[in-house]
């Protein structure tokens, strides 16, 4: 791992200032990285759940940041595809986090795995697999 | 079609107050919806490009547009399953525009493919695949 | 285009000596590929219909070739992503088809879409999107 | 778990009788199942690897295996989705394993994930998800 946890914070805070509306870092390790969103009004869908974007905004952050802590904080590393399945319906109003995993980083493209759970449930909400395209110059 | 475009725009303001930021509703036809997304700064990401859970959020509603536009306003349809390839940069701040076609429409199940084009380039920026999953009970 | 039907044929057959198991070319145009596969026993699963794996095959051969097409008979590019939506039941014993069509080429991968129809059936019986890893040195 | 190894063994012999070119079973536990294919030059591709078509088949079939361990020998359960990433080159002729884990089994639907290595790489060759559609009259 070659960013702190400390550095990768301030870099999300510094790039996505809209961020937390996305989830909150958690954790950072070797190839993996936490995300926590507190869920209110605006991450609801009919139903009284959790709308299916947040929780795909939340994947797709997590994979980015297990991805940052290995390759350093390359801004333009951008998701190239993301495959979600919804697995179980979250508790309404709890926290979701994401734990994401680093399978494979290439020299051009990385792909990262990242299971969502709710808080309140033990097994997950959600599962989603992630391509970041890694840009040649960094 | 067994819903209107005027009933669906009321009935995605009235379950999802907070939807404008995912996309408004701009045609509706027999298997088919196009939604819009009017770009601001909290739809765009590090490189000055509109993010990509902005443009999941635009495909996951376009695909559910065109979905209840057949089978009527069934709000607990969820989605179980969302696949996207980003394929370009969208311009900055241009809007983007979703087109959901439905493949198929089965009993407890739908399949949906959108692509997503932003205003000024004439090739996608990004392609999805969606599945619903239509509650037994309607 | 930058390689002709004849050529790129003559690729498969030298390339994939066991390939007709997945299908044979068909049509070959500016970013598209029409392959097909003419169902046998052993493309057959439990329900007398076509194998998910024969129809997955043939959809990432006619990514492989739509691509070739395009970029020259590189041989070492390889499949990174597919992604698959089986959609309807295929007519058992009825040939099945191919059509795929680039939706990016970049540098270092490309993305295809492919409608996989079954002799007999007006709508499709599957869609799959693929990306492909691109070698540096070609 | 409800099936045995030796009645799931049984089963797939009698309803794929060319599924040993798919791979054959190795596990059964509660909710997982192991499948190994032995790779011989009909898997192959060219740059001498195994083909993403055969590792597909053995992650579809994996899935399947792992699905009616728990669910009962229902055959007519089909595929309905499938994503894979495909992360390393295998070893040319080393058999490939498939370790695939149910997510969810609802009702309708079930999702499984499955892990693929090649024997003598430590890390998984590929990854993949899939959904199966479980008939209604069981």
């Amino acid at each position: 791992m070659i960013v702190t946890f400390e550095e990768l914070q301030a870099f999300l805070a510094e790039h996505f200032p809209q961020g937390a509306r996305y989830g909150t870092l958690q954790g950072l390790g070797d190839g993996w990285a936490e995300m926590k969103l507190e869920v209110d009004d605006e991450h609801l869908r009919p139903g009284g759940t959790v709308s299916g974007p947040a929780m795909m905004a939340l994947a797709d952050v997590a994979v980015y940041a297990a991805l940052l802590g290995k390759i350093g904080l390359v801004p333009l590393a951008v998701t190239s595809n993301l495959n979600i399945n919804f697995l179980r319906k979250p508790v309404a109003h709890s926290p979701i986090r994401a734990k994401a995993n680093m399978l494979r980083i290439g020299r051009t493209s990385a792909v990262g795995e990242v299971y969502i759970h709710s808080e309140g449930l033990e097994e997950p909400v959600a599962h989603a697999t992630s391509i970041y395209a890694i840009p040649a110059a960094r």
